[in-house]
């Protein structure tokens, strides 16, 4: 079977089965990227969250919360408010963590290539932390991560650590964080269009050259509608972490 | 210039270059690897951090820290005592942000092969989050990342939000979790001496069919010395998170 065929295959199958997530169903905001990436014939989705505040209870002087094991005291996808989670607190036995997940997604890819265009959309639309993995069978899968969390241990064996104030300036920060989230996640449905926009040109004209290096050719003939989005997304991919001066880095020169 | 050479030229020219961290040096516990790496014709890295527990102050009402801007109150690579963290947290005058991160390091590797291989160890050696990054011109990158880190509020506009207990409750965990992350860079040492080790056996021996699959066949040829690390070392790339039963997953059939 040629590798197209077995990419098909694997979609097809991958596809028809059950959602065997806890919540058993695509997360709203996420809906509309996993959907257009599952109606293109070399991507399909096998993983996804669209980011929430989480509260674990991890087992008594368990510091490293497993979560197969753990206990989710609450779970949601929207802000938070307070009294939601002073409850779920005072459910706590053992050392209840908070904790604000951003977006994930995970996407098998049909070549590198397609994993390359949709790794620079990811990494345009904020998603820094994301990376390629191939396989031993060349199983390509991008996974789009992002490096904006937050991870705060609220109580010890059961007792609260913290005030009520403390919870409230911490749900702040967390609904803010989702806020963004949200605007990161809108963002790469946007890129996402302009870069598949962009490859259905390319593959209807003559063969490809480059797959990043025709956006700039083709950006007058484009609609303004796209104009904005087209300069948010328009980065090359780079090496993240580069820009901390806390890491050694060595620069690399400009002409390579 | 073929692609070897062009991988040369880049290797020089960058590890000739100043180390242009805050530190300016490569930190102790990241040396070994990065020499080893760096001895090695397929490798050489651009960044590293070994993890670090960091104080920063946040701007007022920022919560979004931009860690450019934002002003750096402690930071240490050894574990932390309370009294250090307390004198720190005297100096904010914005939303001061604990954080542990974890060891980070950023390797280009001379072909999507080296990649995939360094991958493997790094999946295996519990960084979970890495990934492999191509640029347009074929630059190949694996970031090495963990999922193993901490982000605590704790003042706001300058006014501590915690107790003096919570932060040395805090202080404990991070300090953990410093002490897990060493365990996962000695482990990525081993695996990695293990998989050079492995590359140069294959290497010597005929054409390279699949460079993961060669150890099984390798494996009793080995000293006993290995076997545990082999052991450790030897899962298969995964699609991570998918054992997270909270991320909306499709299982894959066992036979891809």
């Amino acid at each position: 079977m040629d590798r197209s065929a077995e990419f098909r295959r694997w979609k097809a199958q991958c596809l028809s089965r059950a959602d065997l997530s806890r919540k058993g169903s695509v997360d709203e905001d996420a809906v509309e990227i996993v959907q257009l990436l599952n109606a293109q014939e070399q991507f399909f989705t096998t993983s996804s969250c669209a980011g929430r505040i989480l509260l674990l209870d991890g087992g008594i002087n368990g510091f490293e919360v497993q979560k197969k094991q753990c206990c989710w005291l609450l779970v949601t996808h929207k802000p938070c408010v307070k009294e939601d989670m002073i409850v779920a607190l005072r459910k706590a036995n053992g050392d209840a963590i908070l904790k604000f997940e951003p977006f994930v997604l995970h996407v098998q890819c049909r070549q590198l290539r397609d994993a390359q265009i949709l790794h620079a959309v990811a990494i345009n639309s904020g998603f820094r932390n994301s990376g390629i993995t191939v396989g031993k069978r060349g199983k390509t899968i991008l996974a789009v991560r992002s490096t904006h969390g937050l991870e705060v241990p609220l109580s010890h064996n059961g007792k609260l650590m913290v005030t009520e104030e403390y919870v409230d300036f911490l749900l702040n920060i967390a609904n803010q964080k989702m806020e963004e989230n949200k605007k990161r996640i809108e963002r790469f449905y946007s890129c996402l269009q302009h870069a598949l926009k962009r490859e259905t040109i390319t593959n209807s004209q003559t063969e490809i050259k480059d797959p990043f290096d025709t956006h700039k050719k083709k950006r007058n003939q484009e609609k303004s509608h796209y104009k904005r989005i087209t300069e948010d997304c328009d980065k090359e991919l780079e090496n993240d972490d580069a820009d901390d001066p806390g890491i050694n880095v060595t620069i690399f020169p400009e002409d390579y």
